[in-house]
């Protein structure tokens, strides 16, 4: 898989040599929170609470955890210093486990420099997802992060994302997602510690995307909420000779049971799909 | 100018009419402030007390002001204190002057509905810079605040911008940005309150994009830190009938001295650069 020395993909490799193949996608909605939460008045210790709760009852089918910063910044100041906290909780409790700021970030360089700070340093994640239509060039102070991870934007499962990631560019005549895909690959991971992303609806690009990046390690989004099909996705987007694919799933785990039980209802969850996994990679 | 009834549009183009021609980019940099303010010595209450100065000093001359989240996000808690707190101090200080939240958020439709929540909503921003790449559907919930101003990432001046801007895509075979620009213009601004982006540092893109874009007003930036040259770009990017251009400067302005006078000194250059742009503006 041309593993580098990087951490980001070194933790994947560990994790999923040790049959650990979930992303966790923690995506807050204080809505949907189990009542008896309700106790907890304070909102960023009731969402650490809900969180420490969730990675408790899933770690041990977690190669990483992926928190979304928009179900975080919705909530404000609350939801900030619940960010900050959740992911010191991961790295504290389950160093070996990812935590992805799933931000999707991208300004000028200058600026970029801010968000990496503002990323890496200052919440301490991992790794961190970035918008490629400012260019490499611009990416540089994440990509130059040799000790974290950076996951460009592909192929996404949006309805309607094909608009811009569809159109063909380049001399060979892609899909701009391919086109990306491909320059992430071959150019802008000179540090070894990119990945991309691709959405779970369509096989189809995610085999695409898989012959353009090698043995990098794919973000694969949408799978269950919007459509994807589990064996299909594993089929076209595992990796040649090992895993491949960081497999995210939120709702399903988090709001399995809005009871008492929802730690317990997690579990289920989340080593169930673990199984189904490893089946389909065993299988593929 | 094609001025619709959007509250983004209508404040432009009032503060435009009264010779309120800049937009001041308040970008925060606690190692430029000046020594006395270490005095005060909780963060979010320094970075306040440094903006309401600035913008006591150049509201005037200011149709905008534009922070941008990196800045703030670097800085933690006390950033996004500051952030919140220096908005509500524009808006109930000075509410005919329009708040830039240049955040270049962008992700697909459920989670673009927390991010317009947290602009808007928690944060209290009037207009808020987006990235293209996931499509129109995915930024429906940016759009479709009428309210609300929305400004598509167009042209860029960054190096290496155009490493994907300048990519040659559809049966006009234009460039990306030219070709976003458009789709902006013809399509996503169905309620009328879209704007793009533009580089100072090139006006034969600017003069393009307004080509494609018709009345819309341009955020332009890059001005003088990136090169550009401030005639050059009126006589490229100014509207048909009107001024067009929503040209910002930061650093010039905010840091244009480090002592007692910091106030003085960002009203000075402010005040130049706004007569500057009156006379480019009366001259192209």
């Amino acid at each position: 898989m041309g593993m580098s020395q990087n951490p980001f993909y070194q933790k994947l490799q560990k994790n999923w040599s040790n049959g650990k193949l979930m992303c966790v996608g923690l995506d807050v909605d204080l809505a949907k929170f189990p009542k008896h939460l309700d106790a907890v008045t304070q909102i960023d210790m009731r969402i650490l609470e809900f969180n420490r709760h969730i990675v408790e009852a899933t770690h041990e089918y977690a190669c990483a955890y992926k928190l979304n910063s928009a179900h975080y910044e919705r909530i404000g100041l609350d939801g900030y210093s619940a960010l900050k906290s959740t992911i010191e909780y991961i790295r504290a409790a389950h160093p070996d486990v990812l935590v992805i700021l799933d931000a999707k970030r991208g300004d000028i360089g200058d600026t970029n420099e801010y968000y990496a700070e503002a990323v890496f340093d200052e919440l301490g994640a991992d790794v961190v997802t970035v918008h490629p239509y400012m260019g490499h060039e611009s990416l540089e102070p994440f990509l130059r992060r040799a000790d974290k991870g950076v996951i460009v934007m592909g192929a996404n499962s949006a309805h309607g994302a094909g608009e811009i990631q569809d159109l063909i560019v380049g001399k060979a005549s892609e899909p701009l997602y391919q086109y990306i895909c491909r320059l992430v690959a071959e150019q802008w991971s000179s540090f070894g510690n990119c990945s991309v992303t691709a959405g779970a609806d369509n096989p189809e690009k995610l085999r695409e995307i898989r012959a353009v990046v090698g043995g990098m390690p794919i973000l694969l989004l949408g799978l269950g909420t919007q459509g994807g099909d589990l064996e299909e996705c594993i089929k076209a987007g595992a990796g040649k000779d090992t895993f491949g694919l960081i497999v995210n799933s939120s709702r399903a785990i988090l709001y399995a049971s809005d009871g008492m039980d929802y730690g317990d209802a997690a579990h289920v969850v989340a080593r169930t799909m673990n199984e189904a996994l490893k089946k389909a990679y065993e299988q593929r």
